[in-house]
């Protein structure tokens, strides 16, 4: 199913001589929306969702944030670096700031909170990576 | 990389008892994003951009309605049938007219646009599976 | 610091004849967008979250659509109808559900969600009205 | 139609003391979203497309990011404040490249780019303010 590779390599002027980088942040991104999404409507169906708020606040946030990062490194024609490195450090705080948020509940049994940690930590440094990368 | 089913198993009270239908339709409507988002800026790096007008606005269509869609499959908690089957007739409606017009360059050796238009596809089919399998 | 009257009446071929069903429409959309985004901000903050989680899946799903939907309408150049249809539909029906279950927390004094149902009331007239306005 | 003043005022708690500069920011980030939006399809309908392809994609990105930026402004709860200087800063930079873009279309009388770079700066100032209102 997966159509990504090929569209990077078949643009007609991509900025970044190296797509498997940009192909990486943009698939961590897109991950991390989905496990995002989704754990912010599973700390909704937990008993105690009090205790949930801050993880479904962050949940929200990194899910939009990831979104537009996303769809930013998904356009690969030569864009201003400046604009994609503040976005990619954006994402990359809220990715870090969710994923401790959520250790700390997977660390208590909560299974989705732990999973949506993982997607949060590799969509972190696949977004340092990519913003390592960027042709100034 | 890959946490959505692990994300959709651990959910605590999904509505969906075939989690997969929902993994895949989820999956599809990203693929799509991504695919339709870089179609959409190679369409912009082409020389002829005049004559891929028509492909440009259905892939930021697509690329919208997709990530919109995939969201909502994302919250596995029980929803409004008839909100989920709308926005699945309108995601696969749209990455119908889009692969259709994808498929047109593609046979005119537009690369990027053959891939566009598999990932459509592919899009408009999980949507009308997941349509299929709604709980009412 | 309004500017969008001005963007549909300078667009050089737009499809609608009449631009002000369809400012109305934009505009509804992203009233609406912000009145639900800042909805279940509100009702994550409420000391009874628990009795907010059906209004704040509702906010969600309702501030995801009416994005599209608005983002959609904003593209004033000839569009497939059937899908713009369909679109319009999926909001004016989720903002008919999440506009009855705000209602219900505004009656018992929840002022955010009051004003919410309201900003949603307008967006499912305005989008009805847009589909009304299409132009086949 | 407006609501958004009323639900930032109705919300139980706030970070900011001062709601005005926060529903300036949503305001004039959605504003932003619409007249990119707008002035993105409006560049694909001139007839010398390849001389907006820069200006399409500037209003593309400045669209997305403008959305995001909104929507974490709209919740008004307390949040990370580093994570919303950099979306904030991610924003302003976005909508300066747009609005440079911009205004020279519009000084060659397209009134559309005209229009769309008076949003972008105000968007930009608007951007501004709220960065240095940040409850740290």
């Amino acid at each position: 199913m997966d159509h990504l590779d090929r569209m990077l390599e078949t643009h007609p002027h991509p900025a970044h001589s190296d797509g498997d980088i940009a192909s990486a942040c943009i698939r961590a991104c897109f991950d991390c929306v989905e496990a995002c999404t989704t754990c912010a409507d599973a700390c909704l169906a937990e008993d105690d969702v009090q205790s949930m708020v801050a993880c479904i606040r962050l949940d929200l946030d990194c899910a939009d944030i990831c979104g537009v990062t996303g769809r930013l490194i998904a356009r690969p024609s030569p864009r201003d670096a400046d604009v994609l490195r503040l976005q990619l450090q954006a994402c990359a705080a809220i990715c870090r700031a969710c994923g401790d948020e959520c250790e700390k509940h997977g660390r208590h049994g909560m299974e989705h909170c732990r999973v949506c940690a993982d997607a949060c930590r590799a969509c972190a440094e696949a977004c340092d990576a990519m913003a390592g990368a960027l042709v100034p």
